[in-house]
């Protein structure tokens, strides 16, 4: 059966997640229930990662087999059209070879985690950043920040729900900058684990505010232990930017 | 009594505009509500200007006589807590002189327009956008924007419900340009008529789209005519960013 990648973007307020589940409506139920209405199939569509309820997405990535053969822009148009007014755009849909898989083909993930830094709470930013009173330092947020890039366990900085086997992961950047009242944290690694980046900018919240050092993160990041780690980041902040794959696979 | 200026942000969506209306919610009567219970004054605030229904605002200023002495902070604050959930935002409340006036003293307003302009409709920016599918070239709509810029007879522009005795002002500034899928329209005036900036945001669109020329954007103005405009562009993408006053009234 031809294979289609599909590159989504949803704001997840609405959603439980990406993945369906039975207490809510989810991202790929909407989609799956989208392309049952075009095609009559009732296809999986699998998706990069999962994202957990609130979690926004700017370029997720999922694929799925269709009995069909489908032109790629025909086949995300009709797709869009049974989305009615659900906040999901289909950005792109593509053939692809059996051997494209979104999650496993992945080689590399880009998170943007968005915090607003003022007294005033967010009004056209409401349920897209996480507000932060205290003024924060984003030059020792971005300091500390980099004592977790590079080959770790990052036992500290995964949900205690994790189901991944190894906490050993590649983090190959971790950027803090200032873009007015916004702070925003960029995060990209191969993959990442259960709740990884909200829990590293929750620990980075706390070096914003100079109540933690960056030889506090490399405290919380050698104890390799849940309990060490500063808040867990509400979700939505939090956004899926981006993922890569290796040029053969996307241009065959 | 002691007069202070609030400077305002707001999701225009569920509101029927500014000012306040029998026929929903306002946000000039949100902000009264707050007072009342912050005060337990019945004060009116006045708006730099009316934004109509769906029409957002980064800064709005208003302004408000309020019996009792207040620390610009703590009533800022005091405020935006009897707002609770409401995306309305009070970035900030400063006492000023009794000559203050948030709309007859200001003397530039800064307005954006924001087109979504991709195949995709918005997913994180619904609602905050208009959506226009036809790739549009932005930098012929920057140049037949110039000769919207100056001192003019903008009739053409102007909603057939404006109330302004004259139709002549000097638009300083109407610039185009793209950031990504983004194609962002900039405007200041001194003062602008009513629609005039959707007026213009949707004749300019036309001159994306390659349907109209400069030429007949200048045909268009000199007409001075209503039925000359191309079509009004929608609430969802008009931003108040900003308005400006005399340094020596704010500064006092």
């Amino acid at each position: 059966m031809p294979r289609y990648r599909l590159t989504i973007e949803y704001d997840g307020g609405p959603y439980v997640g990406w993945q369906r589940q039975s207490n809510g409506p989810s991202v790929q139920a909407a989609i799956e229930a989208a392309i049952l209405a075009v095609s009559g199939e009732e296809a999986t569509v699998f998706g990069s990662g999962r994202t957990d309820a609130g979690v926004h997405a700017e370029g997720q990535v999922g694929h799925v087999d269709l009995s069909r053969d489908w032109d790629g822009e025909r086949l995300r148009a009709a797709i869009q059209a049974h989305l009615k007014d659900q906040p999901v755009a289909i950005l792109e849909a593509s053939r692809v070879g059996d051997d494209f898989h979104c999650r496993f083909s992945a080689t590399a993930r880009h998170y943007l985690y968005r915090i607003l830094n003022r007294r005033p709470p967010p009004a056209l930013d409401l349920g897209r950043v996480w507000w932060v009173r205290a003024p924060l330092d984003h030059e020792a947020m971005h300091r500390a920040a980099q004592v977790l890039v590079g080959h770790h366990d990052f036992s500290t900085f995964r949900s205690t729900h994790c189901q991944a086997k190894s906490a050993m992961k590649t983090l190959d950047a971790l950027d803090v900058s200032r873009i007015g009242p916004h702070v925003e944290i960029r995060a990209s690694s191969r993959s990442f684990l259960h709740n990884q980046v909200r829990s590293m900018a929750g620990t980075l919240k706390l070096v914003g505010e100079g109540r933690w050092t960056a030889r506090d993160v490399q405290r919380a990041l050698d104890a390799r232990n849940r309990t060490a780690c500063g808040p867990v980041a509400p979700a939505s902040g939090l956004y899926l930017v981006r993922i890569d794959y290796p040029p053969d696979i996307i241009n065959r």
